[in-house]
Order: structure tokens, then sequence, then C-alpha cells
């Protein structure tokens, strides 16, 4: 039984993981950085510790700190959250060795699935489409162009270790592979230790649809449903859905069961999720595996009433999901919209300062999942984002509703916030009729087509 | 088709009406009185007005200026919330002449539910068991005796336009009978405008379960499901769950069927509640009708997924209830803790001033329902309650982990509050073991047997 738990991470995850454990009666320790002292997070836990100073290499990537600390402590288990060491191998590895339980999957499944090129090979044996493109990392220049002629442009290369739109590049003709391939190769070494790159056909105004997996020690499989990632900035999610409406059911059903399938073919055991562009006919491909719990993890929790954490939690003590696929129901739908501290007008240069007033919003169906409060001072140093509203409601029109009402309660002042943004993102013609894409943001709604390879 | 409420009322039912109002795109208009200047309501409202000086009377309860700023600023209907003149027929009476909707039932089945007695008699005539008691208003103190000599001591006698406690008395023998009959008399006068009595057989330590109940003008009857509000003092209801689990599946059943058959019997209409006390042998008595939305409605909501303002609005907009008894799924369990201003330690003084500090809970299955923020003043004038905290979860057991969790987080500065009185409620051995009952707070957990006859 896991009695403690250390929260490695920071902000709004950390915040929400605390809330489970105080729930389970499992103990637990917030860590935090200097500049961190004033975070909700370090309020809520059992215990806090100063982990090192502002540096994120230093103090939340700090591995060897972080093992000493648990062990000190006596924490049976540590929860990564979402970024920072939470996709490290290296760490789950360093976990094991010292008998502290990693909350996610083992180290093996980590490897799998981080090596992009990998990962693709191993869902097209499961009989899983994939985008069309090369057979794992690209040789060389020569070999891209060769992969390129067949599978004809425009194409997109991405770094075989990468995410978060580093090392990643649209190109439409063969000037534009011979100008952008040694930029990528050396973003990609320089962002992720690595130069590999792989190659993709490039699939016009695709939605981005992920389904939240789960596999227990007990060879259980199951998802809970899919989520409708498709607004997007800079390949950054930016509001979220659950379920996709974009689907029909029998559609969803056959992406759910692509899902299950990975998680049965790689006997994956913990939360993950798997991501797959759409295209304008429906097919589906799947585009990578994250082995962690997502950001965007409350739209499911609202439209089925599981707690991912929790699940997340039995599942890496040993327990087997406590539930059977039938009898998880999907009712109403959600709709996250990400809050954060930055300029729109600006191109959304992030705002830190300190917030002198505040208003959440509140109500039946509404959630707000943050780690701020009046008078926090938002450190300059770590993601703008503070905070995430979540509405549910019986129809998605209901929710857009909801969630109008809802980003009109909140006041935020002392620092600039992305609301307004995100109110007329809700309110555009293609997110109401459903048909935005995730280049939506940049090709249509900021009015000034960008250039596609500026990516 | 209802385009525009005014809201007569303050706090967090002003606000969640507001809230529900914004959500069905009906404009909204506020009343406050001049110490409710700078209550959330009436930001949230898209116009607000003062009513008038602090006085009840002279604000909240103003029926001729409230009809007056309904028609000149051309709403189509009122929306009374709970208190004030949600229960005055009077008031439904003159929204109706004057061509307002009251989001209520009639004026008729207000009368006939308000008078106690005939509301008594009503039920009996459908079936449904009351308390054995005297046959309507008692005529004198002699009629008294006779009765309380038949359905044997002990007995209760109450107010016949009651509520609330005032001219309630608990007799155990004939002599306490003499000496508390002219002053409940009194008391009633005074608080009620009438001195009828009537009286009921005292039922030892009971539950008070209520029932969710609506009905529409296409002859539909539903309810949602039960309330357990055995956790009062002094006839407050201090903390509610839903369902109720002291009662088997068949007796819940045999409750709610009984619930329906009242709103069938009375062609009622409009959102109701029906309650119940219920003996140590789970045999139920109807007790009274409230003919409006209650404090604790989002309980119901927790649990059924649907907004029950909401459901007010459409019934009230002649449109029938847009789902069947069999629609509606209970899952899981919901509890409300009322958090008040006040101060337990000195018999629940009201604690108004200044919130210099606050932190408001959050997370997956928690709401907190409240009109207040950091550095609103609370008047004195008012109701010591600022908000609820309502939790769900998967069971019971699980809803008191998780609430406990979410009382932990709140931080209210400036003012004293009973949110310790709340943590030490729900973790008492009655009330984690189920067994509390209406007067479990006075008799046991005060620790000082009060005299049964000074509630």
């Amino acid at each position: 039984m896991i009695k403690k738990i250390l929260v490695a991470n920071r902000g709004d995850i950390a915040v929400r993981i605390i809330r489970t454990c105080k729930e389970l009666n499992i103990k637990t320790v917030a860590i935090y950085s200097k500049a961190d002292s004033e975070c909700l997070h370090r309020y809520l836990a059992d215990e806090s510790i100063c982990i090192g100073p502002n540096n994120i290499s230093k103090s939340y990537n700090n591995i060897d700190n972080i093992i000493y600390l648990a062990l000190k402590l006596e924490c049976d288990a540590i929860h990564p959250g979402f970024g920072f060491l939470s996709e490290n191998h290296e760490f789950a590895r360093k976990c094991e060795e010292n008998n502290i339980i990693f909350i996610g999957p083992s180290k093996k499944q980590m490897v799998l699935m981080s090596d992009k090129s990998r990962a693709r090979e191993t869902v097209i044996s499961l009989g899983i489409k994939v985008v069309p493109g090369s057979d794992g990392v690209l040789k060389n220049k020569e070999e891209a162009f060769e992969v390129a002629n067949k599978i004809g442009y425009p194409v997109i290369i991405k770094a075989s270790n990468g995410g978060g739109g580093k090392g990643m590049r649209i190109v439409y003709t063969q000037d534009e592979l011979f100008s952008n391939f040694d930029i990528a190769s050396s973003e990609s070494l320089a962002s992720f230790g690595s130069s590999d790159l792989y190659m993709e056909k490039f699939i016009e105004n695709p939605r981005h649809i992920e389904v939240q997996v789960f596999g227990d020690r007990f060879s259980n499989a199951i998802h809970l449903g899919g989520r409708d990632c498709s607004m997007q900035r800079k390949n950054q999610k930016v509001l979220e859905e659950s379920l996709s409406n974009y689907l029909s059911e029998e559609e969803k059903n056959n992406l759910y069961k692509s899902a299950v399938n990975i998680v049965k073919g790689t006997n994956y055991i913990g939360a993950g999720t798997i991501e797959f562009i759409v295209d304008k006919h429906k097919n589906f491909y799947f585009i990578e595996m994250n082995t962690r719990i997502q950001v965007e993890h409350p739209v499911t929790e609202m439209i089925t009433g599981i707690d991912l954490i929790k699940l997340q939690i039995l599942i890496a003590d040993n327990k087997p999901i406590p539930f059977t696929q039938k009898e998880i129901v999907f009712k109403g739908h959600a709709i996250e919209c990400r809050i954060n501290a930055e300029i729109p007008e600006e191109e959304f240069k992030p705002c830190p300062g300190e917030i002198t007033s505040l208003n959440i919003p509140g109500g039946f169906g509404t959630r707000f999942d943050t780690f701020v409060y009046c008078g926090y001072t938002i450190p300059p140093l770590y993601d703008s984002m503070i905070g995430k509203l979540i509405c549910w409601s019986e129809s998605r029109e209901e929710c857009i509703k909801k969630i109008n009402r809802a980003l009109d309660e909140i006041i935020i002042e002392g620092v600039r916030t992305n609301i307004d943004f995100q109110k007329s993102l809700i309110n555009s013609e293609a997110f109401l009729e459903d048909r935005h894409y995730t280049k939506f943001i940049e090709n249509e709604f900021l009015g000034n087509k960008q250039i596609a390879t500026t990516i």
C-alpha cells in the first residue's frame, strides 16, 4: 500500500495530485524551487521542501536530489505529473533501482514510446495506420529526398526524440527540404540530445484527437473516450474538449479500439494518451503516445466521473482497474480553456507579476484548477499557464454557453491574461461549427496567413 | 419565451440564478439593498438596481417596488430564490395580475401548501402517512389535551403558518402542555400573523429526508431523489447529502412514489420539496412541502447532472420537463456543508465583517457556491451563510474524504466561520456511521444535553 508520495512537480498539476492523495489518506511531500516558495502546492502538501534554485535542471529536473529526498522522507512513490521528469526514463529507472514506485509506466515502455520512430514501427505492427513516411530515422538528406518523392509533398520532418514543435518543419518542395533539413537536425540535437529526424506526409488542416487509455498489471486495458485538441497555437493546445463531436459513433469506436489495441499490444501499464490526427475524410493516423497524465485530463474526468490521478495511483500500487470498459459511461460534454498569464496582442509574450485581484468562477459544472491566489506573484521562470477552466454540460452547445458564462466571471488583475482571446476563440464560427483544425489559429484566426514553414 | 428575469433575492442563490440565466441567454436584473451594494450578484447581472434601504420589508420583501421595477425594466419573469418572497402567495398573485411570470407554483398551490394543516389533510387524502395528530388547527387548549391523550405523549405543537422552529414546542406531560400552549400561540401570532396551532406525536430521534420533485403543465411529475438533511441545529439544516444511505432501495422507492403522488394529486407545477421525517423503524411521515428551490439543491444537481434552476425556468416558460423519470440516473454521492460567518463557541453568534483573505477550494467534484470575495464586507443584516461547499464522489465514504480535503483548503480571514465545526461534524462517529438525527447536535454533539422543551 502506497502511504506517502513525493510530488515531483509544481503548479496546478502538483495541487491536483495532492488533492487526490489527501482523499486517499496518502501523505504528500511537495518540492519547490526558490522562486516557487509561495506556490499553493507547497501549502497544501503535508510536507514541503525547497529542492533547489530557480534553474529547472537544479530543481524540478534534479533527479538525484529528488530521489535522495524521497528516500530520506520515506516516500513509497513519486508522482511526476506532466512536463519536467514525467517522460524521463532515466528518472523512472532510478526510482526502480531505489525501490521507489514511479507513478507511470515502466522504463521499457517509456523508452519505446519516447522514441517516435520506434513507437511508429510498433503501432504499424499492430495494424494501426500511421501517416505515410520514412521507415524510422532518416539516414541522411538523400534518403529524405527519396522518401518525400515517394509519398509526395508537402511533407513534415520531425525530431525523433522531440515534441512541442521543436525540430519540426513542413516543406512543400525539394528546395525547401534542402534548406530546412540541417536546421531541423541541429535544432533537434540542441533540444533533445539527438539529431535524428523522421519524415511524414503532411496532412492538411487535420484535427488532433487523442484517446485516454489505462492498462494494469492484470492485462486489463481500457479507454476513457477521446479528447479533441484541435485548437492549437504553435503545436501547443489552447482549448480541449471531450468527447469529440467531429467523429460519428462508429468512427469514435474504431479510434478507441485502435488505442486499446496499442495498450494491449505493448502490455502498457498506467495512464497514457494515444494521439491521432484525423483528416477531412475522417481517416485517423497515430502520431504519438504520451506516457503520463495530460494537462487536459479534467475534461475526461468531467464526462466519466472517474478520478484519473486516483486510477494512476491504484495501478501503480499493483491494483487492478476497478471497473470494466462496459461500466464506463460518457455523460454530457466538457470543455477546458487554458488560462495563461500572457499578452496575446504581443505575440503571446508571458506576463508574470503579482495577482492583485482574483475572482474564480464557480457554479454547477464549473471547475477551475489553479495554484494561484490573490496576492500570489507569478514567477517569470515557468510555463505561463496559471489555471484551467473546465465546464461540463449536457451537450456541446450548452457547454459553450456555460464556459462563456464562466469566462465572464473570471477577474484577474495585476497581470494580463488570454481570457479575452479564449472568449473570441470559443465564439469563433469555426469552433461553434466544429470545423477548426490544428493550424486554425495561425492560418485564419490571427488574421495573418503565416507561411507554413515558420511553425 | 422568457427573455429577461428579475432576480428577487441576494447572496448565493441570486448568483446561482444569474449563472443559469446567462447560460440560457436570458437577461437578468439584480436588486440589492443599500447594505448589499458590494454583493457579487449585482455585478454578475446584466442590470442591477438598488431596491431600497437595509430593512428587509423595504427592500427584498417590498412587493410593490419589485413589481414596479420588473414592469419598468420589461422583465417577463421574476425568480424569487429561497427565503424572502419565495413562499409569499400575495407576491405570486401580484405577479400574475401584472402578467409577470412568477417562477414557482401557482398562488393556489402555494396557499394550499403554506397552510400546514390543510397540506396535511391533502396528503392524508392521497393515502400518505402523516405523524398522528390533531385534525387541523386546535380549537383551544382543551382540544389540545384531548388529542395529546389520544395519541400519547410526547407531542409537539406547531404554528399552522410557521416554520424554522418558531411557535414550536415539544411537551412530555399534561403540565408542560398547559404551560407552553399559550406561549407557542402568541409566538405564532407575532411571527406569522396567526395564533393557529396544531399538534403531532413527537417522533424520537428522527431523520429528516426530503424528496426533490417537479411537475409541469403537461401532467408530468418526477422526482430527483432524496436528500438527507438530518444534521440540524435548532431545526436549521447544517449539512445535507444525497441520496440518503439510511434507507434501503425499496424504502427509498416507496418514499419517492409518495412524493410523486403528492405532485400528481395536487397538479403541482414547478419545483417543490416534500419533507418527511423517518423513524427508527423506517416509517416515513409527511411533514411539509416547500414550494420553492432549496438551499441544498446542489447536492441533487451533483448526483443527477440536472440544472434545477434551468428546469424551474423551463417549466415556468410553459415547456414540458425534457426527460422522463426513467432517464434520470443517480450517480455517486454528494454532500453539502453550509459555511457560515459565525462563532460556534459563542452560541453560533453571527460574525459579520470584512473578508481579508480568501482561498476557495477546488478540484474534481468540488463546488463552492458563494457571493463573497476577498475584500467583501459581510453586512450584519442577513443570514450568516456565506457559502456552500458541495462535494461529489463515487460513494458516501469517498465523498466524506473529499469534503474533508476541501474543507481543509478553505481559507477565510477577517471573520470567524463554522468551518472547524463542520469538520468535526463530518468526522463525528454518528455521521460516519450514518446514525445522526435531527436533534443530534443539540442532544449529543454539543455535549450539553439541552432540555427538549427549549428547542
